[in-house]
């Protein structure tokens, strides 16, 4: 899928010292969770990155972005869950930093906690509110390189283009004079409808509804975040110009952006560590030349456009799906149902 | 304070249907609370009220932001706390309103709450994170036309000034060919150096500093949040607009915009209502013309500046504050020890 | 195309009252020219409409946004034009607008012009400066609800993966409760790679490439500038909204944002006319619920899709260009010259 | 004026490298003018510097933000003028570019023009268009870092406070631990009522209106351009920080930001230079940490509000003035006339 090299794993988890982590809820009509991302392996409050965030559409409900966009840092880990938790998301978040962090709220002032979130009540009892705030602990010291995708976390619920979505990622390989780097993405996807799916330019969506005999569109009312961390050295106003052409990925593959769509894009750059505390010394930030950074958007639209895919695509995901009885069908079930070919 | 006329109450309150309630957490060491604000008194998540937000300083951790600005209405009572309570309180305001509202996460959709807050740390035991999710649901039912200012609610354990801060309010009326109109503002207050405290265009501030032995300056690192209600007909651009006008009176109290301060305006007007679902109709919004908006900039700042001052001189907030030692004097305490007189 | 029906003309003008003027200059390597966009075809200073810009990607020249964004209204029409005319054309327009209005730095404060741009240097003479003001009067006068495509107007030197671009154009019908209403979109188009580019999801683009022996891929330099009209009754937040939306329409066609791409929307509503000085009562803006835009945001994606393309295979466009030699095939040509055909 | 401490000339020449030029026309009914400003003293196309924007009420006409907000440098001289005259000033500061860069429009690209703006029709026949296009490089020969303040340049014709306002300009150095900076303002000035005027918190305008028989008093039209330079090392993020801050001081003159007023800062740092092209190795940009930034903010906010009213003092500006008549006094003239003191 696209011109460019994907990393190692074709995951965010190529961008070295990115891990995440899942609690995953399956219990009968409670089908929720939570997903960590770990930007760094160190002491993010005390290391912030460089950090930007992007608001494609802003029906959503995601916590943290005007810090991140007034200092241009991130300084937690980035936590996604179902909409209706995002409250106790953001206390979990906070127990664990300021247990990290003795000096948070004692002797330094607060921390911007980050948490995203979709609507997962088509197969979630998102009312119940299941998840607690020692799920966003767990999900961070469950966090590792190697990570499932598909129905896990903060995916286990989620609804994408009608089939079932959840968590995908994909990278992307940016060689430049200076140095060979790296774009990761990771995607919640809760968006779309099957009609509009396309894969690798093929109208996919339209092939499996026209085999139907029920039309499964409803109301478009998902959304989708997009978390993109990269090793490259930016600015965080060149990493929000990046970020912002995921939406070229997310249109590959049918994105409609509609109304009830709330689309969030963050990201960081691992290139540059911001000290909490100034130490009397000027900063230095590397940077690429802008005109060095056409490499970085076609990576982010590319990685966004398969870890969407993916997120659809994944095989723990599927597992994990087979096992109950869903009205929701994963991609791979609706083309065995249909007997269509991806490839 | 200014050339025009306050309303009855000089509160925020004078808007008709706006309505305060505090709770207020006062146990030694334990200094802090909640206050909501509830724009109308029916059902805000079925008939939505016209909104905006304006990031003066983004240093800050208010939720909800975004959607306001995407959707151009707000569907909850607005609810202030201390920052690290952030995630609890809107956890607590999730509660509220699907207790409220049967159809969300089930038939609807979900709701988009909107928590601000400041940084209480100097004055509460933050990190002791005493603010529970049933304050909030407290503070909304003690909402009031008539409620007190100064150190209650979530203003119990703000510093403003190097003084006590806190709950402040104040309101303007505005004259107009088809109608006489009402804006009043609810501040927040939690930033600022004694040192540049100006009150009615006197350097009160440096008067008191050069009376004392020991200067009580430190960092500023406060914040302060500007809630913004009006009967006036107006878009969400043009409340926008009108909002950003506060800054001319935070900044004729003595304000900085300190880099640590995140400093937050909500706006909403409760002039026309937007019902939740369609209807088959079309909207019709009465809006002003823009060239009648210059009075209502007028109204916004001399109402922000009242409303700063009125949450350091409240007699509430001093009566609450004079039954307890405490490192931060009231700034009448302060013109009392100091033999200084206001006017 | 799409899903949605095209209207009468699939253009631009499709909305009662736009139209559209070219005034195109061929003289051997001055290939440029001026397109005019009327937004309705009483006096726009008197009645103006609810308008708003997007900025996609901000390298680009275009003059007028800032005042759009704070009013949400525009005043003039708008002009395209090469980059270095920029200012000619803003002159000329200004020219146009002061002799239409007499009140204009007289009694009633100046005018806000509105002029686009792309940077033809490819094709044309940009150094030379061979726009005059008087053209853009030329162009105002020209416009008709009928108009040529392809090379002309601005449209005439542009470059569009990597083919001959221009002026394109093509609209949507939108269908709601309380009404038919229509979406039209005119795209200068100067952006993109041959490789990337897409027709109906096909990669037509990477087709013709593996055909030719030289590949004529440079950096992508180009613009892409995108004017929508509807007489959809909408808020200037909404119609931001949907303006963003033809960034789907850009990405199907193969667009990746480059870096050195100035791509600038523009909309207008023709459905409410804004009177440029208050007459004591209040406005009625009729908007749509934001619950029925989804339809309006696919027909700004359709609409977009379709104009690019059109840009790109426009007859009139091919006949003006196969008069004279140029570097740059236009699609048709390359068709052609390859043995390709499009379906 | 304010706690800090103004570099050696009071002036935004005290930035090492910034210099500013007039052309002033002064014939009868034409009272306007053109002033640059130039950021350095090199090849700034080929050396740009970071730059920000920030539009504190878009009611305004100028020229070349969007470019600067989304690649975050600045490649041009600043021009200002009156609002119809913008441009011709564009396409005269174009012509200088192309004539200094033979590459741009030719192997490069092309340039990004700076235009601001105020309305000069109370005193100059603005219709009349007398700017021409040799104005523009004719101000920036004249740039020296010794240049007059008041009626001069672009601010001929401008009118503030209901007195001659004009240009002005102050710095204030700002001490930190790894050096010593300097940050200045100039602003064109052309906004508000006498009534609001404030000088070091004294309400002068209400003193001097009391003494009147006629009220001045029109409606607030105007507007105000801001340009600031530093050579303090910051990101573009932390600049638009800076310049935000310059509303501060406006407020502190009696500033309203009313409707009609186009308030634009436009701020740059001569601490890096940013090449046209890349040469293959990382940019490093020095930056100052976050926390060391409110000494500049508090500089941005003292210096403006200098600056507005060294534009009303300035000796310069009188000495133009008293040869002519005119309905607009300037503050000395009037101080004299009413019999009131400064101090």
């Amino acid at each position: 899928m696209g011109k460019m090299e994907p990393g190692e794993r074709n995951s965010i988890s190529d961008v070295a010292g990115v891990t995440v982590g899942h609690v995953t809820i399956n219990k009968g009509g409670v089908q929720t969770g939570v997903t960590a991302i770990l930007p760094h392996q160190g002491n993010i409050f005390q290391d912030k990155l460089v950090a930007a965030t992007h608001i494609l559409n802003g029906f959503g409900k995601t916590v943290g972005t005007i810090q991140i966009n007034e200092l241009g840092t991130i300084e937690t880990p980035i936590i996604l869950t179902n909409t209706l938790s995002v409250g106790t998301a953001t206390e979990g978040l906070i127990d664990y930093m300021i247990e990290q962090n003795s000096e948070i709220g004692a002797t330094t002032g607060t921390v911007n906690p980050v948490v995203g979130e979709c609507n997962d009540m088509k197969l979630n009892d998102i009312r119940g509110r299941h998840i607690q705030t020692k799920h966003v602990k767990e999900a961070i010291q469950q966090a590792s390189a190697d990570f499932d995708e598909g129905a896990v976390g903060a995916g286990r619920g989620m609804v994408c283009y009608s089939l079932k979505g959840g968590i995908g990622s994909a990278s992307r390989k940016i060689p430049l004079h200076h140095g060979l780097y790296t774009l990761g993405v990771l995607t919640l996807t809760n968006f779309g409808q099957l009609e509009d799916l396309t894969i690798n330019n093929r109208l996919l969506g339209r092939e499996l509804t026209e085999k139907m005999n029920t039309v499964p569109n409803e109301k478009d009312q998902g959304s989708v975040i997009v978390i993109l961390a990269t090793d490259l050295p930016v600015s965080e106003r060149q990493l929000k110009r990046i970020i912002q052409r995921s939406v070229i990925g997310l249109a590959k593959t049918g994105a409609q952006i509609a109304n009830g769509s709330g689309d969030i894009m963050i990201g960081f750059s691992t290139a540059t560590k911001i000290p909490h505390q100034p130490n009397g010394r000027l900063l230095t930030i590397p940077t690429i030349h802008e005109e060095e950074i056409d490499l970085a958007f076609r990576a982010a639209s590319e990685a966004t456009e398969e870890a969407v895919l993916s997120s659809l695509i994944s095989v723990s995901h599927d597992e994990a799906y087979k096992k109950q009885s869903s009205e929701v069908m994963t991609l791979l079930q609706c083309l065995t149902k249909f007997d269509v070919r991806l490839s």
